[in-house]
């Protein structure tokens, strides 16, 4: 029997892309522009998520838009009508972002005159776990009707962000999600993640949001 | 409204990979080396089909095969108790071989001891129709428990292969696969294509294939 040679290719590409992540990361650094990546399923609130956080910020920090979530440009036009910069990556059904893609993306920036870019990343609660992006925080958005029970089954994307967004709490009610089931299913995984609670809808919870991610910028600016 | 920036990453990459794919083919031009990139969904008999094509063409032809298929090495353990070198990709989840990916498992072969290499690739029909791998020559099976309606969902696969294996033939009685309609399907979407009907298990059409193989693998090291 032929001995057979055993290659790690996804290893190699992980690696690859981590290096290229790390040295974005330390350009972003230099430019003084945080980027925060935010995931989540298709349908769970990340433009919502987005347009709120831009009326909630925009007057302190100069606010960017990576689009990636879908093919049509629905997502950017929406983030476009704010006044906003937007740039619509069209990603023809890949099913995740990584870091040349990014590095791409932002090149359609003046990065020296924006403080925040945000990244609406492929929705998709696999792949896009597994590539870094680059990205100074990783946020995920989690909604009420997807169930308590997605930690079990996607534990990675639980794992590497700093931020889980639990959206649509105005459902709450009318389902038998257990907020407090889910906590610690997360917790379990990443006991240093924050959870915040809101509805896109309503608006409830998005000032504490807010101030999270506005405390995280200006402590990034202050270097 | 601000102007919206649209960037087609998907055609930068797929462009970037042309091109990867173009050297690799000068390259095993220069090598004698013939690459045949075989294609199909999961279950369909790329190992099957491989091992018949090893004991039909060993005599004649130096063969190495590139594994893809799976992560586990059940699929190069094969290959290898037949004494053919195997090279084992582990992709890790992920849907397709490129370009890169390919030319990096190459490496772990000596081009110079062999005329045709396999290259199993992952089992999916959408994704790998997308990326050249750099092959001479593009093989995919449809397996007859699959169904007749396949080029009208995967349109692409079937334009792009050189030839169709329709396998598990044996079944054609237990079901209601149209052979007439699955080729003017794929006739109308591809009408260079070759098709061939084969059954790996009771070895029928396995000349008729091997016999399209050698003639194209002679004709390739003829030069």
């Amino acid at each position: 029997m032929e001995e057979i040679k055993l290659i790690e290719i996804k290893e190699e590409i992980l690696s690859d892309n981590k290096n290229l992540a790390d040295e974005l990361r330390i350009r972003l650094r230099q430019e003084k522009t945080f980027l925060l990546n935010l995931m989540s399923s298709p349908g769970s609130g990340k433009t919502s998520l987005i347009l709120r956080t831009i009326a909630a910020l925009r007057v302190r920090f100069r606010i960017g838009v990576l689009e990636a979530d879908i093919d049509s440009i629905v997502d950017s036009e929406k983030v476009a009508s704010t006044g906003i910069q937007a740039v619509q990556l069209r990603t023809g059904g890949f099913c995740h972002l990584d870091a040349p893609m990014v590095t791409r993306g932002l090149e359609a920036f003046d990065l020296t005159m924006l403080d925040l870019v945000i990244i609406e990343n492929v929705g998709n609660l696999v792949c896009p776990a597994e590539f870094d992006t680059g990205a100074v925080r990783n946020a995920m958005i989690l909604s009420v009707p997807e169930g308590d029970d997605k930690p079990l089954k996607y534990p990675l994307m639980f794992s590497i962000c700093d931020v889980l967004i639990v959206n649509k709490i105005d459902y709450l009610g009318m389902s038998d999600f257990n907020m407090q089931a889910l906590k610690e299913r997360v917790t379990r995984l990443n006991p240093d993640i924050t959870i915040i609670e809101v509805s896109c809808r309503t608006g409830a919870g998005i000032e504490t949001w807010a101030k999270w991610l506005a405390d995280e910028v200006a402590g990034f600016l202050r270097g």
